[in-house]
């Protein structure tokens, strides 16, 4: 899945991006469903044994235009897997306690512990891309926080974090399909927020901050992958791809008992 | 207050520096404990402002060996301000919880809000003081966290703290009798902690992680003061002094009301 990983130092262009592509599975839709099974299975029992080993701590970060995908993989990706080992953090509108400290304040007590898996539901990028996009904060504020994010995350690798962040990328048009569909179906209704469509005028500026975020801040020890995400199954065939490969890279064992548990007799 | 700031890239020796100086006020105790009392108010009035405005946000990191003064500072210089807008966090032995994260992970969550005062009573440094000194982690590991400490400083500052450190020095004669003062005094006794003399053994040791805390982490952004703490008086006017005159710098004012109040009439 290396082709889909951004190259620190490059500057991407998402035209280059090809958010149809499958070029990794051509065996098409209902075997990479299967496949996607498979590997939601294969996670469960990585999970397991991180939690029990109580040693490494994950954290997934998911950022996506609006429709992109980010539930979709939560639900699907980590189907069956046990909650008491990973957490869910949606990062919504702040709180006026979020907004009297800096913007890593709240990102930071949601950073995984040993044996945790944290997903990142949006994150602190949404710091220099809606807050770029819509003006909050005025350039000599944003700009600076790429080298805070990037300090971040080095903190966090440095004690022993290992992070993987995806950018779920689907064209215009896929969107628009999906709003319609929201729109359509009556219990889809529910995540139909006319505020998407802000954004979605919007579009242009956020590719371009995206650009950017993608550009900067993808690093040996928190790389950025673009992950095509027109197709669902697509998309978490790759994610899962990277995160069973990435768990099985860090060679994890059970722990070992604490005493010969052969001489334990239990009466 | 200038010559006890610890200039940005210079080394610092700590045999250099005299913790009986008091070369700032020549009055004598009598005449400096007045001037604390008036700095502790102008303080009181300089917090209320913070407070009411709820802007700024101010961040005092305070270190010291054992019976360096401390908690005299914060019962001292504070008195009689308002503590609801000012907050000690006191860091002491890591919880299984804070170890589970990186060391950043539990000092973040503490960090001041806007209109907040927070004093850090020991604080992140302890990482690369207690932890270095006594072989809690080794050196690939805490070597990287004077990197870190500066990135997440600057991240603070750059979103609108201002952050004062403070290494109260004090001499190995000082604590020594300070120690023994705690042995003597039946109320006093309860402060006298066996463990503080296996850090009065490793005095050397300390003293160079100290050196190089305080040459490599004093920045324009967050610089060190390094106080003589010999006498008390001395080093609460040196603190008081550099609070008060850097509230005074923020040019703070009490907002705006709501609305023309001239024109409300209370029936």
């Amino acid at each position: 899945m290396d082709r889909y990983r951004v190259q620190p130092g490059t500057r991407v262009n998402l035209k280059d991006w090809d958010p149809d592509d499958k070029a990794n599975f051509e065996k098409g839709k209902s075997k990479g469903l299967k496949a996607v099974l498979k590997l939601s299975e294969r996670l469960e029992l990585l999970q397991e044994l991180l939690f029990a080993q109580g040693k490494h701590k994950i954290l997934i970060v998911l950022q996506a235009m609006d429709t992109g995908g980010k539930d979709g993989v939560i639900r699907r990706v980590f189907d069956g897997v046990n909650p008491q080992g990973v957490k869910v953090a949606s990062f919504k509108v702040p709180t006026p306690e979020d907004l009297a400290h800096d913007y890593l304040w709240r990102i930071h007590k949601q950073t995984p512990g040993k044996g945790e898996i944290v997903i990142f539901n949006r994150s602190h990028y949404e710091d220099v891309l809606v807050v770029r996009v819509q003006n909050l904060a005025p350039p000599d504020i944003w700009e600076k926080r790429f080298d805070h994010i990037n300090a971040f995350e080095r903190l966090l690798a440095d004690e022993g974090t290992t992070i993987l962040k995806f950018y779920l990328h689907i064209s215009a048009d896929e969107q628009k399909a999906r709003l319609q569909a929201r729109l359509d179906e009556p219990d889809k209704r529910w995540k139909f927020n006319p505020g998407d469509l802000k954004d979605r005028a919007l579009w242009g500026d956020y590719m371009h901050a995206y650009e950017d975020v993608l550009s900067k801040t993808s690093m040996p020890w928190a790389p950025w992958y673009i992950v095509p995400a027109n197709r669902k199954w697509y998309r978490d065939l790759v994610i899962g791809t990277v995160l069973v490969e990435t768990l099985e890279k860090l060679k994890m064992r059970y722990p070992e008992p604490a005493e010969d548990l052969d001489k334990i007799v239990i009466e």
